[in-house]
């Protein structure tokens, strides 16, 4: 209809042949929103649109729980950032950080088939960030909280869930703890040890790092000792935040302090989100047939190849290395699932029951190279939200 | 790839034959987000996702200005209510009215090429609507402000527009006062009359009639006189809101007060945006000649054919009869337009030269029964758009 109007992703050709091919494929963004009704003419607009339309809006006013039935809600997730951590930049801002987000909402459609919006917000105050998504919240199905830093993203995640009645979801603590416990949890099986007898030594205490340390305590690991740049996580030490101290006493068990080298000395397994690096001497005093997730992006704690020489199973966040640890094995199934029973909150259950379904898909097909499925294995999303819906509906928090 | 995944879109089916066909339309919404790029395999994701997109963060962090080239940020609206004026329903609440919201966003996409989000907002404090939609601000690249009630929006309006440096547009007010002012002005040509002599009376102050008001004095209409439920806005009644206030002083040059019925005695021009009625005699009693724009909806003030009796040209907001006065014929190509050259605003200038162009588009082809395009005419939303974009350039509030 208003074909003479430019679209300004219409000019997408390669008339910049000498530009990065990332700027290329950015030009104009990366979505677009589209209508799934038709609107051709005056009675298509008279069902869509005034007069139908109220007689659909006066129904959800009488029984408010046919907004999921009649509007885009339950299948609409807000990507919400203030854009104070973003991927390895940090804190670059509401506007810088949209690429990000928009490749979030791509992601969550390709892989889930869930539609996501970018909500890049200009304000940086916890309250004013849990006020902000909370009048937002009508909207929505669901809430995936996005490259908001620590400790600030605990407080507006556990505050928001407290409050609104959708699943509201950190995925850089969530999503990256799910896809380590699976991984972890096939390398054990491949391995043929129990998570009850592994000692794990998590560097990086961010958000990613205190997610994963309780993930894998609730899936039941042996132990875990969470080190931040000072070293160990251990509770005589004065200067940790609120949840660096919830963090120390959940974990290390032994009561060790100390720098991460002395931790890792016999610990049967090394994550690390921290992007720090770790010297290989201190990979050869692990356990033997240890496991080495070495997930800093793009340079791993210790690279892959030296990690291998000490290693029974070696993952990294790379695509270009074996066992990836990518979020997207998780958050597009998981939202899916959630959406889908119109689940009230994301429980632990519902994280562990992804967990266990995201290990599932290869476990026949386990090898050192193959503990975690590929980004773009089909089986995933499907497998996850199944799971993730099935545990909704048996903890009851479904409507 | 995720297509074992049930969408709630695909059980569309006539499965429920009884059913009114809007809510069978409505079934799962109407709109969905797709992705503009690939996301098939590895270097896809390298590209749109990490690690590619982080140099396309970076590029904007450094200069902020890239934002409206690399992501979708120009190319889409917020589609903001409180859900406190839908339609003739009145206050339903933010859920409730979300049917409306993506209404308009697919009549956005449908007729201006414009990507569009329903924001339902659960506040009602004019502040704290400001405040939310500022911070959303990063996000969009343009606030189209829907179904807020009066006085409120006029407040709110005002706030961000003199906060926001994006396009903030109510289209309750402007969209309907854009229209209203092509099709006098072509009623005003087919008839061999000029603006400056016609003296107009609008039935209804909230927010159409103060916008309607507004622009016809900014066109240079001779007189207009607006009323209430009490009759005459004039500067000596003492029970005027600050924005009836505003239009007592702006309108009514010979000083009439009294009934809507008496203000029409030998009027050229009624515009309906009330709900009332008005009754035949006081339709036989306007001047020879006169225009009747019977607005409201789904019941004009006084119906078409009883106006016809006494009117050269009648219009209404009905599909079903002709000149129907419809802000899809405003909205779609304002913001295209607008978005296009990145306007900071939109002015009255800029929305009298949409008027302007929406109304040459039936220059050559005026009637009776056509003093407007109809809203399916594929020439009016390139020929606003255009319009807007140049006058935006030509004031200047271009970056």
């Amino acid at each position: 209809m208003a074909s003479e109007i430019v679209n300004p992703r219409s000019d997408l050709a390669d008339e910049e042949p000498g530009l990065d091919p990332a700027f290329a494929l950015h030009r104009g963004g990366k979505m677009a929103v589209q209508a799934t009704v038709p609107v051709r003419d005056r009675d298509d607009l008279s069902l869509a649109y005034t007069p139908g339309v109220a007689r659909v809006c006066a129904a959800i006013a009488e029984r408010p729980e046919l907004v999921h039935e009649y509007t885009w809600k339950s299948q609409v997730v807000a990507v919400v950032t203030d854009g104070s951590a973003v991927l390895g930049l940090g804190d670059i801002g509401p506007e810088a950080s949209l690429p990000v987000m928009e490749g979030k909402a791509i992601l969550f459609k390709q892989f889930g088939g869930v539609d996501a919006v970018p909500v890049a917000l200009d304000c940086r105050d916890t309250d004013e960030i849990v006020e902000t998504v909370a009048r937002l919240a009508p909207s929505f199905g669901g809430i995936n909280l996005e490259d908001i830093s620590a400790p600030r993203c605990f407080e507006i995640e556990r505050k928001l869930r407290e409050r609104l009645d959708i699943p509201v979801f950190h995925d850089d603590q969530h999503g990256t703890a799910v896809v380590t416990l699976a991984a972890l949890r096939n390398a054990a099986t491949l391995t043929g040890r129990k998570l009850g007898e592994l000692r794990v030594v998590i560097s990086g205490a961010g958000a990613a790092g205190v997610a994963i340390a309780k993930i894998l305590l609730g899936a039941g690991a042996g132990d875990v000792v969470v080190c931040d740049r000072k070293g160990v996580v251990s509770a005589d030490r004065g200067d940790l935040t609120e949840v660096k101290r919830e963090i120390a006493g959940l974990t290390n068990r032994d009561g060790r302090s100390g720098s991460l080298a002395s931790a890792l000395e016999g610990a049967d397994v090394f994550v690390g989100v921290s992007g720090g690096t770790v010297p290989e001497p201190a990979v050869a005093r692990m356990a033997p047939g240890a496991f080495v997730f070495a997930m800093a992006n793009p340079d791993p704690e210790i690279h892959p190849d030296v990690a291998a020489r000490y290693a029974s199973v070696v993952a990294t966040g790379r695509s270009d290395y074996p066992n990836q640890i990518n979020n997207v094995l998780a958050f597009p199934g998981i939202f899916a699932g959630a959406l889908r029973v119109r689940a009230l909150k994301i429980t632990e259950g519902m994280k562990l029951a992804a967990a266990e379904a995201l290990a599932a898909v290869v476990e026949d097909e386990l090898a050192p190279d193959r503990v975690i499925p590929s980004p773009f294995d089909p089986r995933v999303a499907p497998a996850v939200a199944e799971a993730v819906a099935s545990q909704a509906r048996a903890e009851g928090v479904t409507p």
